[in-house]
């Protein structure tokens, strides 16, 4: 509970990252880049949700839109700072794989 | 990109987890209990956007609460399942130490 004052870089971190569409599409970029419609399709979400979460990403330095070609479409790939975020997925991961794999009940979607 | 059928134990965790509140208040919670007091001053939160994430976490079985005296009063605490979170907290520690801490104008909350 020290340093009050000033912001806590964890707390600024999770103030990034935080969100759990955020964390999902970081997940889902780590694979590879991806165009818009994998990613809706991935998440199962609605496009104003994905592209408010996406350029928030972007805005922060995590994500960012590349032109590809043949054929012409854009993809989302995330940035030194976004891939150093594997770590964290990772520990996700584990976490995952102890405390809710069995449970696919609580899926909670 | 495998396994699109069953839903992804990561994916599961992140939903558990995720929300900017949720990793916030499980990072205040590892430095040990806290009265619903001392989260809403730490987490500067409106007591419903609080009590609402408690009350999800404590549904997941990630957070308990906990009846203490003298004086009498509620706590919240981590549980196993909730301590164990504690390696996600810190990879995103390692992380923002990196990327964010410099950065204080960006804090964005």
């Amino acid at each position: 509970m020290s340093s009050r004052d000033r912001p806590c870089p964890v707390i600024q971190g999770i103030m990034e990252i935080g969100g759990k569409w955020k964390l999902a599409i970081i997940y889902y970029l780590l694979e590879g880049p991806k165009t818009f419609t994998d990613l809706k399709n991935l998440l199962e979400v609605n496009s104003k949700i994905l592209s408010d979460n996406l350029k928030d990403l972007e805005r922060k330095g995590i994500v960012m839109r590349k032109y590809r070609y043949p054929p012409l479409r854009v993809t989302y790939e995330l940035t030194d700072k976004g891939r150093e975020l594997k770590n964290v997925i990772e520990a996700i991961r584990v976490w995952s794989k102890k405390w809710i794999e069995k449970t696919v009940e609580e899926r909670g979607r």
